[in-house]
């Protein structure tokens, strides 16, 4: 009886909903952190290069000891893909948004973009479209390659969809895909976060070539 | 008189067709080597990347010593220049040739971004989009932008005589320059060399999403 009262107060100090709370509370600040170091990180590595910023400079930049920033990743390269890996979350966010809406398919691809303008407009940019240029191990080239295979798959399947349902004329999905996401990753090269037009406002330039085209109807 | 016949046999020697032959010969000779070395190094920096390689591995490719290589450019950053030049001009001379076109400016935009399309699946599309990620100096960083800049306002100007003559819907030119020099750029990161579609198919079915659109007509 004493045992079963002792098991009892055990399972509800690892349950109880005060723990819990506390619980959550340091995982959302351990988040919260990593969430910090990593945005360090995504901007040292686009103002400096990947190869001229070390973890000592991104310590520096966040006021932290570097055993600091290993407390959250385990080397330089990690950290790199993480930055990588950020930024495509935004569009995988974006595709995954989709997935309940009953719009077609144009408009779904067209709400995409939207979100990939974003992405690629945001402090990850950077490190979205130069992740892969970096030396990086096979096992870590592997994963980024899986990673952007899983966006252009996300495309490719609305484009198809919208084909289907007659909102897009039948095309080269393949070819359609990478002209949309060429063009739409080049903006990390161009973008200026003073230029003069926002991610919304060029998105929306990009779907009137994209859905209208040159030629005028 | 003895001297006015020297003289008159020595111009005959500098200007003569056969030493002009002769100068032409070793001229043609020249640009033919340099055009080798720089074939050589753009395979070497596509295949290793522009930090991995030397000067005398690219020597070592050719054949030849480090000297001979050096007797064509001055250094490794030129090099890597002189590739991402070649690759340029292949779009400068489809824009050239257009200039004397009397064919709409969206028939001469579609006959471009074919040959724009030929530069990036060439052996120098590489070193086209990743020559200004290679920590230039300021001063070959400047001439990169410079060129880059011409095929820019080379678009635009073809945009903009689409638009005049009706042949190009009215549109933000600017972006739909950046948004379909982007989705070309990005050629040179996904093509290889047995691809299923050449630099002809794959511009065809990029100019009919440019031209046509995803909308059905």
């Amino acid at each position: 009886m004493a045992d079963r009262q002792a098991r009892k107060n055990v399972s509800q100090r690892a349950s109880g909903p005060a723990l819990w709370a506390s619980v959550g509370a340091r995982v959302r600040d351990r988040e919260r952190k990593r969430d910090a170091v990593i945005l360090t990180a995504a901007r040292a590595f686009r103002e400096r290069g990947y190869h001229n910023t070390s973890l000592d400079d991104i310590a520096s930049d966040l006021k932290v000891t570097k055993p600091t920033v290993y407390h959250y990743v385990e080397n330089k390269e990690q950290l790199l893909f993480e930055c990588f890996r950020a930024g495509l979350k935004l569009i995988m966010d974006g595709i995954d948004e989709q997935k309940e809406s009953s719009a077609t398919g144009r408009d779904r691809l067209a709400a995409v973009v939207t979100r990939y303008a974003e992405a690629l407009t945001s402090e990850f940019g950077w490190c979205m479209v130069q992740a892969e240029n970096q030396d990086l191990s096979p096992a870590m080239s592997r994963k980024v390659k899986s990673l952007k295979s899983e966006i252009d798959q996300g495309l490719r399947s609305l484009i198809r969809a919208g084909v289907t349902d007659g909102s897009i004329r039948p095309c080269d999905e393949k070819m359609t895909a990478f002209a949309i996401a060429g063009g739409l990753n080049w903006i990390a090269h161009w973008y200026r976060a003073d230029d003069k037009l926002d991610a919304a406002q060029i998105a929306q330039r990009f779907i009137e070539l994209f859905e209208l085209g040159l030629r005028p109807r």
